[in-house]
């Protein structure tokens, strides 16, 4: 070993590392196990905060119970501060894939910490003797308790990234639904001409729907925030201290600013995967509808000449490499495409989730990388409808109005006066012979024009207001 | 026509239909229509149930409104209540799985609703001169509002049965988890022996995570409890009286004991499928969990030579057509592949509400099919597992505590007195020699016998209760 | 015991049956500890016809080998020829969704066999001294190669079908392409104008996606024709005969008609479940692409006034209960349904599938439950589509053609000639006014009418069929 | 603009550039509006590699039909040949999550050709007068022929990597197979004693699946060698040359070295994703054998006291931050992961072919990201278990021999000789007292030694190899 190198044993032998990284001998194994996905748990920032959190959390404990002492106790504390503000990020190369139920995860950072803490003492890096990473950093901590926390708390950091940008999009979409209030168009079901509404309406619930989602997303987050802190191995505590899960969790909860709380049962909480579940579960709800409204986008503005052609979208890149003038959808089409990808990750999780075995699932971190790329991906595409797309959609005006003159669908109106058997000969007259169903009516004496205009006002028409007496069923 | 039929007509044409039948010429179209399942939604009588509970509702609100006068309303109020207590079960003869986003399903309903009342009246079957399947029955309603309150109702009824389904299993663990608690094993994560642990506590997560499904289960069922009743085709509420909407909802809140409330807009809940998405992502949450229990199940009590039979389940049924002697764990595995169903249905579940359009989801259908089929299925498995299986289990004390003695998962419990580094020597040397644990501390007289007993009482060894003063890191 | 009743006994005790049932204890008990479903085996009369073709294959092969007699082989193969044809199908009632990884289907035929063996033999049901379930109708058989051979069996069969519906839906809308041959309309990429194309070719794709998708389902049945048998309880062969396997596999392929064969390691055949797994992928992919079409068909039927208003589909039934006139696409529509319910079986499919364990798959009941549903639920919905949808369709012509001429995507077209900047301009200049490409570039002098019209003869804009000269880039 | 920076316009204004980029506007643009994964296609360095051999092989077409000059062409090749070789990699810098069904990678390739081609010919980077993206390096092609493609080679050329690692773990397994032939152990069906077999089978069983899924593999790969070069913007050829598909395919082939043909319906080709879901289903299928086979090696290797301890997996990292000694299973726990990843992934290519709408699915981009992950993945995540796992997997002889003389399950093997019914009740007896079956048939004088020794040899009880004599039932 020179200057450049250090080196450091664990049960299998010895490793030389660089002398300048802040990890040790258990991430070099991991790095050597785990190389499947190119990428890093440095790349997942919130992660990094979240385990920096609970470690200080864990130390804070520790130091007021006195099992650690202050001198101990505060350079760890120090080093976490640093590393949860975005310190040594790079210092975890480890590939978010990994065997080992999070072990290797835990013991990056509980490598990183105690350098950085030794460092902050004025000790070399691998001074071990002083500080350790087990017995201090990670001292009345298990895996087992440690990563499944700092993991909930960074998907609930995400979530309400997340939560935030469905806001932003849900008043995008209610900026449009005020801008749209009166715009008449048909409703459609089954893709078949229906009655008529507003475009108000239509823009309306798609922000409407955003906002229950938020409503369950919040919920969703709640069920993250108990922590099986203290519960070492399998949530029995063994090792632990009586007090030590009341006060870290207090701890986490004030480094966070989230509410979490001890699990009633730290056993059930260290193997079960319920919560992951359910909110996975609910970004796939998210995705679904997010999916939905896109559809929609992209059905109204079909066209520019053959197809529906009731709202345009702002252009934002050219549509086609051979076809001059093409536009094309495609900002609601990124986000049809994570949503296929949260619903894929959802599979992933269930998966994961049912393979737990015994006293643990030792699945958490395909669980982790997904849930952490739903969240993620979810807000980025989000973002991008808010931004790109939503508030440059202008309608069609005159083509919607026309739509609801034509269509024969304006018929239902009619039927609580002239009853349903008369409005489907109507209908099908309109539909044989092109004429529209207000000129069928007028020309046939059926209702008189003032009676029939006041049946097809945009407002009785689209709210459904209508006086008790006019529809007494004789 | 002649005594044993009778001919209705519809915008298609003419059908004849047997003379004793109460439904009429458009569910005989669906029948031709929808084949695919070879059954019928007769065989969901909660979903029949539930059509007659929000026909009945709709004919209470039209009377009470005035738009139906109170001899044909009390008609097909009394029409409604005997179909809705099992009677005419047999005249919902089509496919639940349809096209039509639940058109047929609700004609069917109007028509077998309408000829039972006609009869109540003293008028022949298809008399629909004097009540009419649409004008009447149908009044202020459209399938687009009529369907999804009505596949609410029926799936809140299952979620019903399911939660005390589970109740039942989460009890029957609860009593074994009792029975066993001071039987010592050793806890295993990832497979591998980790430290020591009761069966009770094994047994009390089972029960444990049982309950909090329910809660979840109950927010779900909370979702469904929306009704857009009044919104008519497409939630503008079109042709509808503005007091309908709340007043059919008092209703069948008060038909149904279930708390049904209106929509706050009925355009978005006409098309939204949110709720189902969500309840059918709660009942994959069961379904994972039921099967990561029965794999427990099947896993702890495999053997009995070879496996590690740490319990028993009670026999049901001989193992093999080959085997003599052999018992399988079969009411486990059929909890398994329900799970399995379960989460292939959601998968459906979830493409129909994604594939939804513009103002209407039109494949409510499959998503019913789906839903009910899920919910009744857990229900059937959960009471198999909850009766023929839990109660009969049994342990096998000298192999479980034989096991704790011999493994050097409890050399984790000395960590705290001599040391992270001294224990794994000891781990290794144990595993090397098959020599215990126990006996090398003693033998290398590392600590003496009543320190070591002291460190080694199932108490501490599985409740974690330490003193403080032992566990100083100096 | 009266003359009703007879009783029967197992390792578990005795069980008394009504005289008159043809299946036996084993059967009872599956009855009581498997009722999840609702549905018996009974009704998926593949799967009883080919575990009879299983039994009397073994029992030929038996009596070849000398182990069996001739008399008892005789009156064995006469009773499954029968059950083959159809007869006793409703002695087979217990839930096809079962633990026991088939052991009761497997049980409940060899009960069914001998007792009606037995009755060929002029002996009394329940005789088994004279000929039994397991020693002579099982001999030399397990259910771990019963059970996987016939369910493969039983899954060829609803493939053939299967394989025949989509043949026929394929030339249903190959008569359409020619129908349509000369339509010219709008291609679309994106929902967006793109170039021309004929509805002809449209058509004429839905035909060839089906036909390689049938070659594709025909390569899947070829995985699933080999057999285990002979390979007892794990494979291994115990208690077996050398010759057997290949003689039960020949007589098999005899009765069946299927090219089955032995498997060449059939320990691996024992637990593999890799064949299923993939021909569930294929019926995936079918099930993709008939949604996908089935989406197409809604969409290029929508209206009738405000949608795209393409194609019509043949009306089959009234479309809302509220709307007059108004019809719906509902045989795609139950198309796009089972395609979501085969697409979930294929999950639950593979789940089963991955939890197989060591030797077995225990999880074979879900597979095939899963398997025959989506093959017969695919093969009734493409039936509809071929027999109730696609022979009805009819194009408007008119708007199709109108499509073309005012679309602006006919300006690329004219690329190669004035290039793409020129084009775009165009474009630009046709959408902001609203004036048909062709009149701009007539009015510009850009190209004469003689060039231009050749430019857009409907054959050159659809076959792309263009001389070498035209197109140098100079 | 000055040195540092250059402009260039689209249709949607002017964009300007640092002047040392090889992309231009159309990648600008891109890279703002799609900002999802924080990664880029520069990252799947293949998918780089297949752009430009399609791109040199469309060159070369157009220069042999004379439609692109000698120049030109020869510049274009050049780039071409360098960036297939893996240069300017970096210049690809777009998310590989998009919208626009890949117009983007094909707009990002063209940008980076033309201005490496325009650097060869001596001219400025964005000189596109001398050398044009759109004109000369996306002559006769459109983004609908060129990307699907391209990534149907990319993926081709994943797939021959996971074959070859799917080889490599094949061989590790059936070295094992070799090394245990002769290692008996019990088999289990349903995690119970079954009957016995060789640790060498079992292994062997190992091998023979993976060689199984590598032909699976093969046939999905020729799906994919199918190009619809040449069909233009929708299949049908429009502003193509007729021989242009024949020449640039036969040209694709030589660069690649894969035998590309083009697709004998284009229209069909363009539109149809079959051929995806296919691969992703057979991927599908790898990976849940992989993982099946996983939890196998984790089960068999469960203990190292209260598991089931047959083999040992080589540890590869400490196993516990807090268990001291504890090893886990963590190669194979990292396999599962990646398998679950993959079966998610299938979901989300399955979800993104079936919303393909028309004449194009716009959503390749996600399933080309899905599929490119799914099968890198899977290699990694192969070949760690091939090279850190399975090659150091030992065997506890002694304790997997124990087995089999203890267990009951080697009773089955007598039933041929004494019959089902005394096997049945020497099991029940040696279960109650525990005496091994050998012991008791030896004491009750059943069977002499000799013949007990023969019945009993492992040849036999795993081989199945019996004389024909031995078993007629009389």
């Amino acid at each position: 070993m020179d200057a450049t190198s250090r080196v450091e044993a664990d049960s299998l032998g010895e490793v030389t590392l660089p002398a300048d990284v802040y990890y040790g001998v258990h991430t070099a194994r991991a790095l050597r196990n785990f190389a499947v996905t190119g990428s890093a748990i440095a790349q997942y920032p919130q992660l990094i905060t979240a385990l920096a959190a609970v470690k200080e959390a864990a130390a804070r404990a520790n130091r007021d119970l006195g099992r650690l002492d202050r001198r101990r106790a505060d350079a760890i504390i120090a080093a976490c501060g640093e590393i949860g503000a975005g310190a040594l990020v790079d210092q975890f190369p480890i590939d978010p894939v990994q065997g080992g139920a999070g072990t290797s995860t835990n013991m990056n950072a509980n490598e990183v910490i105690a350098n950085r803490a030794l460092e902050l003492l004025g000790f070399e890096r691998g001074a071990y003797d002083e500080l350790d990473p087990l017995t201090h950093v990670n001292l009345g901590q298990s895996t087992n308790d440690v990563y499944p926390t700092a993991i909930k708390v960074a998907i609930v950091t995400n979530l309400r990234t997340l939560d935030a940008a469905l806001g932003e999009l849900s008043a995008a979409f209610a900026a449009k639904a005020g801008e749209f209030a009166d715009v008449i168009k048909m409703g459609r079901t089954q893709l078949q001409d229906a009655v008529p509404m507003t475009l108000g309406q239509e823009f309306g619930t798609y922000s409407l729907m955003l906002e229950e989602d938020r409503l369950r997303l919040r919920e969703g987050a709640d069920l993250l925030l108990e922590s099986n802190l203290g519960g070492t191995a399998i949530g029995t505590g063994l090792n632990g201290h009586p007090d030590y899960s009341a006060l870290a969790c207090d701890y986490l909860a004030r480094i966070t600013g989230e509410q979490i709380v001890p699990a009633s049962n730290p056993v059930e909480a260290t193997q079960d995967c319920g919560a992951f579940v359910q909110v996975s579960g609910i970004l796939k709800r998210v995705a679904v509808k997010l999916s939905k409204t896109c559809n929609d986008l992209r059905l109204t503005s079909s066209g520019p000449s053959t197809g529906l052609g009731e709202i345009n979208l702002p252009p934002v890149q050219a549509g086609s490499s051979m076809m001059p003038g093409k536009v094309n959808p495609v900002i609601p089409e990124l986000v049809n495409q994570v949503a296929f990808e949260v619903i894929g990750n959802d599979l992933t999780v269930t998966l994961a989730a049912e393979a737990g075995q015994l006293q643990l699932n030792a699945f958490e971190p395909i669980i982790t990388y997904s849930l952490l790329r739903s969240t993620s991906h979810l807000t980025a595409a989000v973002n991008a409808l808010a931004r790109l797309c939503v508030p440059g959609i202008t309608a069609n005006r005159t083509r919607l109005e026309d739509g609801v003159r034509n269509s024969v669908g304006i018929v239902t109106a009619l039927a609580p006066l002239i009853g349903y058997r008369a409005c489907a000969a109507l209908a099908k007259e309109s539909l044989g012979t092109g004429i529209p169903i207000r000129d069928l009516v007028i020309a046939q004496g059926i209702l008189d024009p003032g009676t029939l205009d006041e049946l097809l006002t945009p407002a009785r028409l689209t709210g459904g207001a209508v006086s008790q007496s006019e529809f007494v069923i004789r």
